[in-house]
């Protein structure tokens, strides 16, 4: 018998990746330009990052979220210049 | 006498951009596929979004959150391929 595993059984964990504060974010700079340009004068600055969305299946053990931080660091962001946060959802 | 606005002043709102489930996410099966090829096999699916984070001068009032939200359908976002979330950090 084949197990189904649908949607049900993954958990969603993010990944949060932004420019560190110091790095310039020529593309949040362009948002915050544009904004008052369309009527918008709320924002005193915008910065743009990555948002990562991973299924895992079943349970997010400790070791899985250990992996899920090493794989941040080595490929969805880069230490260097970016900082990020892994988060598990609900 | 000028008055000092620091961050201490301004409330980070985040909108997080999305792809709509049914939209190819190209970035995403880049990921998703480059994870095992280093030895990272916890990923059933990867989907790669935007980040914004947005500084509000002030209280975030229900007309600025309005705002908020109609410059992430014009600018932040494309609502036709893109869902958004408006979220109040702190």
């Amino acid at each position: 018998m084949t197990e189904l595993t649908g949607p049900t059984n993954t958990t969603k964990v993010v990944v949060d990746v932004m420019l560190k504060p110091e790095i310039l974010d020529p593309q949040g700079q362009a948002v915050s330009a544009a904004l008052p340009r369309l009527g918008f004068n709320f924002a005193s600055s915008v910065r743009q990052g990555k948002r990562f969305e991973i299924e895992v299946e079943g349970e997010v053990t400790v070791e899985k979220l250990a992996e899920i931080t090493k794989a941040a660091e080595t490929l969805l962001a880069n230490p260097v210049i970016e900082t990020f946060v892994v988060k598990v959802e609900n």
